[in-house]
């Protein structure tokens, strides 16, 4: 095994935070604004995978981000980060943005992220994240060999 | 063929940008901050896939994102975006981003993103891509192939 | 009773963000600019009613916000809003501030603020609280007593 | 006497500042977004206390601060500071806002706000406020007696 | 006489605004950032404007704006804009921008610019200015007169 | 000649800049809002100076600079700088900026400036330019000669 220090759940990480949306989130043609949801993905990506290591991260990829569905004016974002994957030095963050419905309290999928977490010293460079990942379920079993795959796969799609 | 009206070159909608890098731009520890770099991608690929287009468009994906080195304050960011792949409502940017040192006027690679942005009419619906892409060389050939992959594989590695 | 369609509970509408201290976040001397906190407190407050309520809300007053502790650059910030009394047309918040240190995960809190958020329709004027507030415990009922006082109190010390 | 090194009169520290309300300052319901008034407040309150003080001050509390009307976009906010109150090594402020009609020059207050600032050193630990508030009034005397009380009523309304 | 409703002094419209210096302020190199202030002078010089004519204005140029001296991180700002000269839909504006040390409450220089600002009509077009400028003293007329000539001057430093 | 090092052209230098213009970049009557224009051309003509030189620069003067038509929400700005005039220690810039109309690629001129950069050293003090600038057209000489006269007449035209 190449965790020494123990385990953490993913419960135990899992980062929630909320926007409003206002004019400054939403670009020309009224919707919100791409750019700026990437800003607040890679912030909740940061603290979670913080939360999991103890430790200062970096991100290093964007390993796959999904636009589902558009959000407008007013709207309330609900930006939730799990670990899904953990290897020696990254872990890997799945962030889900939905938009919630304040009369009925549904959520709407509206973004999926997957980001690329380093640990890194005082001087930037990477260091073992002291804590492994505990698989409470199948869902986060499949969701670990996914994340495998995706790892592999980085290598034969970019120059 | 299913593009009617012509084509286009990738040097037809090359962009570029500059940003100076100041404090609202780097994070705690001194380093640039991820996600504003990413919010400068995002308009750097919709800029992009405008100018090869002539119409409004939307991210609808980073397909991947990949920073390779740091960069400090006071650092000049060149963004540099060109079209790799047209579909049939989508368009496939790759975005470069280099710090250039104006001693030398040398530029270091420091993050290279692949985004697919989708051409919208006013209610946000996808309308076809009005202009082919001309590949000119076997470099832009090979990139082509290679974001077709990257497409497919898109499949099998998010849930 | 003056509410009609029925009653939720304060952890119904319990909310939750976090922000990362940047240095846009700081003032000239090096800790956290209370009034991008305010600004913070204020979102956070106002997404806690729209929760309990279903309705627009717009901030009415603050009644009382003590700075207990300093927070600093690279700091993870964790803002709490509770509802703590539900009057005809306003409802009354509670904000709680804390610096989060992940590597124990202890919170150490760093400030409190006490917000009247009154509904509002599409003209801006105040109409009922469609819910009521269910006490669940001593120190639910304890809060809402004091936030009474709170109001009372208002009428003699301000001009 | 617990001053030594002289007296000001509020006069000498009353602080205004104007701001042009844009986009980026009013919410998703078209009307002035508090929390960035809040943020506005909290930087005039500061410099009036540092101008009575001569020092450096932190935001200790904000006392009361009530929305009174609303403000649209295009606004022109002027935003007045007035030292009300000196106690040992803090400043209380009172900072009304208005919106102003540039037609007839007419002021229309939208907000009062009471804060609490607190001289300190460089290590941000509390210091005297080396200078008494001359009170040239019964205005300003009534304004002096009544922060007295909130300081007292204080302790009774917060857990 | 080319105005009907009357005059103003420049006293009338005089415009004063204050800026605490956060990080987001300062360049990389640790001084203030010239385009922040420029944005701080046209909201001023506009003010001032819209003061004079009671109407809406729109920048059409800086005809001259000068750095004498640097500012740097907690620095606090003092900007003053003063109507100079009135011509038939346009109104030169100067802006004096101060640094203010609140030991000794004395003002160092640090920019002074001249703005012409256009009243326009709900279009944007040009509409005439309804009030002419009353002066008051010598500085005042020689004031109107220099800027007469710099508008004069315009027309051969420009291509 | 002052010129030891050497020498480059105008477009070893030359700087190309985009913003699409967002909610925050528009002011209250929906038109591009000149202060946050001001800050990007401040920007351009630093990088353009400091790309010619190679080191660092402060901006000394915004000698003119003139809005010639309006821009809107959504709008692609392109903005352009090019040295047009070396001094001992400073640098003059033209800086163009354009919207760009994705449908036809046609730029229309919005803004013309010019700039004074002055290269400095790490505590402030002005240095000499390294690099004298190879005219290579007659549009450049005259442009030249125009940024001489200019350079003259400023001593006319302020205080």
């Amino acid at each position: 095994m190449h965790f020494e220090k123990g385990y953490k759940t993913i419960e135990d990480s899992k980062t929630e935070t909320i926007h409003c949306l206002q004019y400054e989130d939403i670009n020309g043609f009224g919707r919100l604004f791409g750019g700026r949801l990437m800003e607040w993905i890679d912030t909740t990506a940061g603290v979670t995978a913080m939360r999991h290591s103890g430790i200062v991260v970096t991100t290093a990829a964007v390993d796959h981000l999904e636009f589902k569905n558009g959000a407008y004016l007013g709207d309330i974002l609900v930006i939730i980060g799990k670990v899904v994957y953990v290897g020696n030095t990254s872990i890997d963050v799945r962030v889900d943005t939905y938009v919630e419905d304040v009369k009925t309290g549904l959520r709407r999928p509206i973004n999926r992220a997957y980001l690329t977490e380093v640990c890194v010293d005082k001087d930037g460079k990477p260091v073992p994240v002291p804590y492994g990942l505990t698989l409470s379920n199948e869902s986060e079993k499949a969701e670990f060999e996914i994340a495998k795959k995706r790892r592999e796969s980085r290598k034969t799609v970019s120059i």
